[in-house]
């Protein structure tokens, strides 16, 4: 095969090697049974393992508790934004909201539309450069769940530690699960897109403790409740079956990597290299505040638009692609998930290093 | 590779061997970028080029009208059965369902949620064996819509001719889409799950009259307001990137096939291949009644449910896979979709001749 490029994309984000290899062997003819992974019955013994593995990979990795179901939807995390107050609130009843960027905007947006929606913390008048501390915020003794987003892709900031309340706890996970490891039964739900740590896209993981699942109010169309994919085990209708053994895939991947905890040291020290670099002087400057900091995605910038220009131009240039920053709020990105290697994190540091040196303010 | 069995699996249902094929190098590196199609931002250029490409392709092989939208949802066909009444019905609204099978009674179902629905024809009694002719139903001055179901998968019967109405005409043809010429103007909606007849589980089509898009009532979901999509090309949110990258590849080759109308003339002569055989005689019965007889899906039973075990294990020994029947009818089920080679009916014809002779009822 050609020259792997490094991609830094924000996600769909870049996979390991040998999940696209293995899988462009499956797509074809799937374990020898003479029919390729993507025409195969969803209902057939073959596929129904495949899905069966998925879970159960996802369970022994993220250490989830029995009482939480795993269910694989589609529509994207976005379908989550009014999936959970959809199922979980009601008229009149109250949620709480922690502001800290554009995919917490949209969700409180939708939650509107069922309920009484607090918020309790908002960054958004500096650019959603922090998440807040524990003593930022409160929750109401009237509300149903604390919602909040882990990690936040477009402007590079995460929740260090989460937060803790006697409420659910609800948090949207796309951009940083498998990444570190968290204790799930902290949680009431957690949902992420597999497309930026765990797969391609086209399915949402929701991990949802059992009790929710009988929420949901009357008259809430099937495919909408919660429970109809529990109780099928996300077989009600035909799922989409290549995401899900792509995550698979990548699961596999991941354990033979040594699993969440390995993961989460190797992304600490990713994030070391590329935060030392920007910090070693005034040249880049990252956006987010030092105790927000993500370890997925570093968004920074140059002393002038014109060189990020020229920056992101010469980076394409050298193999170093996807570095083009949210036109949110411009300048770079470097989006550095799991199976991003730490070679190209370096070579990003080298060529920081000397685009700096060749190109002064 | 390895002899590739025949799949008549209903659905996720076999796919052109030149598509798998495609698909298998575009995985892992797509247009030697160095990047894999399914870890490739769907903003990137190289993706947006392709999901325009499927729109296209699939504008021109249905002549689909510019005053219609082409949207690429998730959710499968499942989630346009509550999306629809959401979107075009409103309190106290009225809708017409003609109910010739599973798919069907369960769209009646979701709808109901939404408006007032009439039932105009049902085949339930007769176990779904028929749908109706023109004369056989009507449609309330007071209704929105009519909604049938162009081709029943499960109980394989198929309208020959579409209804007509001076109402708005809505059809899930989920398992007969591009297997025959349609006038697309006559419809106000049309969708599709892909896993039939034009790629993989994970994407489903909906063509909208572009009217429409402005009847969905306040306070609906974004994710679940058709205009949402339509408005920004299905790309409002992360798309299911492969399934869309799959369906286009599919259409590029029912292109070179000829198009629709030249898969029309030879899904005919397939499952007249199959229909011959089934009326030569007493052995096997066609589930449907003849006027009412699907293309594409092909029920039929054997004298006794123990001839019919061993006729589904004999054949899946010599190659032909997926024949078992629904469970709601059992008995077998031949699905012979667009990708389906004649030469497989051929062998499945074959091989019911030699099983009747060697195994008298």
């Amino acid at each position: 095969m050609v020259d792997r490029v490094y991609n830094f994309s924000p996600g769909p984000g870049t996979l390991p090697v040998d999940v696209l290899q293995q899988a462009s062997r499956d797509v074809v003819n799937f374990k020898e049974t003479g029919i390729g992974l993507i025409e195969m019955s969803h209902r057939s013994k073959e596929f129904m393992a495949v899905a069966e593995n998925t879970e159960n990979l996802l369970r022994e990795l993220m250490e989830i508790p029995d009482n939480y179901k795993v269910l694989f939807l589609q529509g994207g995390a976005s379908s989550q934004f009014y999936m959970i107050p959809m199922n979980l609130l009601g008229n009149g009843k109250k949620a709480t909201y922690l502001n800290t960027g554009t995919w917490s905007k949209k969700a409180i947006k939708e939650a509107k539309l069922f309920g009484d929606i607090e918020v309790a913390y908002s960054s958004e008048e500096q650019t959603f450069n922090r998440v807040p501390t524990k003593d930022e915020y409160s929750v109401g003794q009237d509300s149903e769940y604390l919602y909040f987003v882990s990690n936040n892709t477009i402007y590079g900031t995460q929740f260090p530690e989460f937060p803790e309340t006697d409420k659910l706890l609800i948090s949207d996970m796309s951009s940083d699960i498998l990444s570190r490891k968290i204790d799930v039964s902290k949680f009431g739900l957690i949902f992420a897109g597999a497309q930026k740590n765990m797969g391609p896209a086209g399915v949402t993981i929701v991990i949802i403790r059992e009790d929710l699942l009988e929420k949901t109010p009357d008259n809430t169309p099937t495919m909408l409740c919660y429970k109809t994919h529990a109780d099928k085990g996300s077989m009600f209708n035909t799922p989409p079956c290549f995401a899900i053994y792509a995550v698979g895939e990548v699961l596999k991947w991941l354990k033979k990597q040594g699993g969440v905890a390995a993961m989460e040291t190797r992304n600490i020290e990713k994030a070391e290299l590329l935060y030392n670099q920007i910090d070693s002087g005034d040249y880049y400057r990252g956006h987010a505040e030092k105790d927000s900091r993500s370890l997925m995605n570093i968004p920074f910038n140059l002393p002038t638009a014109e060189l990020e220009a020229k920056f992101i131009a010469e980076a394409t240039e050298v193999g170093l692609n996807g570095l083009k920053g949210h036109r949110s709020i411009g300048g770079c990105r470097a989006s550095i998930y799991n199976a991003f290697p730490r070679e190209g994190v370096e070579k990003l540091v080298a060529f920081m290093k000397e685009f700096e040196a060749s190109n002064k303010a």
